[in-house]
């Protein structure tokens, strides 16, 4: 299936664009955060927040208090953009260099999720996404958290990728300097979990931890 | 040094707030991308984009065919924003996960370079910011590329940083649950860099390749 562009999501250089839904939804899930864009008083605001996805849902969440959450309740138009950087690509002039990147932008009005089963599942798919496993091993959200937990969607409706992937593309002359080029991989990597000292002794390490980290 | 903040850079929540030019350059320097949000016809873009730094200036640089930077060049106002995810923060309760990060926001309106030898002097800049020790080792710019590529500026004169860091903090009865808690540490981390195959053969990896990748 792919998503229509609309005059703000079509990419211009088209050897980058896709408007597939399993490319957004795979950078829209592989990514642990987003930067969401809001107008207030006529000026650009972006904060970086983390998101889930359920279908063809994008969700935001935060505590009652902080701005960005009461801003969102509003409903607003906001503009959501997650960026994976893949690698950095090396050409024989600076001018040549790049980097190699997923992005997707989401364009939409967020909506409140009022329903409390909708938002427990919501702050599952969060959990689920972070750290896949974790969740029947933690102590259960009681009601009083999920209400006070704000949660807003956003469809899934206009929204495009972006990809940039390969090595250089230097002038043609150039390519006969001797000067090394090619791509350095980048990812972001986890390492070896750190315990909570408040822990008390003897508690394994689990498996779904082991899983991310080192 | 530190920033007044303005009304739009007060961090409401107080323990994660840091004005000092020291935190807020170390996180721009850090990062190797941003990203840029504006306002066109009322509703906010948000656009990733590759960033430099120099002294008490930020830069974006781009192609002129590119539609952000004839936004940019028009002198709109932006906000600018990166951030480093540090680690996921596994706590006892789903409600209290959250996530260690590192983040600016830079509030400001762009001013193209105009003068050439600055525009070089920020080409450079990138250059040297994402791979350390590669320049002299590059063929030199020519003027018709530093005149093909818009740079802008914005002063770092409305701008904060937003710290969390540190474990879990959960309910203090659920310390006491059997259950695994702490920090999963997260960074962007080169992997092997992979040759470009146009390269004729016998060009060895110079070291400044070898500090980044593996």
């Amino acid at each position: 299936m792919t998503l229509p562009p609309s005059a703000r999501t079509t990419v211009r250089r088209d050897d980058r664009a896709a408007y597939d839904r399993q490319t957004i939804q795979s950078i829209l899930d592989e990514a642990f955060y987003a930067h969401v864009g809001f107008v207030s008083e006529e000026a650009p605001f972006v904060i970086p927040m983390l998101h889930a996805r359920i279908d063809e849902t994008l969700y935001l969440h935060g505590g009652p208090a902080a701005r960005i959450m009461r801003t969102l309740k509003a409903g607003p138009e906001i503009c959501v953009t997650v960026t994976l950087l893949d690698g950095l690509v090396l050409a024989r002039s600076a001018f040549h260099h790049s980097a190699n990147y997923r992005s997707v932008v989401v364009f939409g009005r967020p909506t409140p999720v009022t329903d409390l089963a909708e938002r427990r599942a919501v702050l599952d798919a969060y959990t689920d996404k972070l750290v896949p496993g974790r969740r029947p091993h933690l102590r259960e959200m009681t009601d009083k958290e999920v209400r006070g937990t704000v949660v807003v969607s956003v469809p899934l409706a206009e929204a495009s990728a972006k990809v940039r992937s390969g090595g250089p593309v230097d002038e043609p002359e150039d390519t006969e300097l001797d000067i090394w080029a090619g791509v350095i991989p980048l990812a972001l990597t986890a390492g070896a979990p750190i315990a909570d000292p408040l822990m008390r002794p003897g508690i394994p390490r689990p498996a779904h931890v082991d899983r991310i980290g080192r």
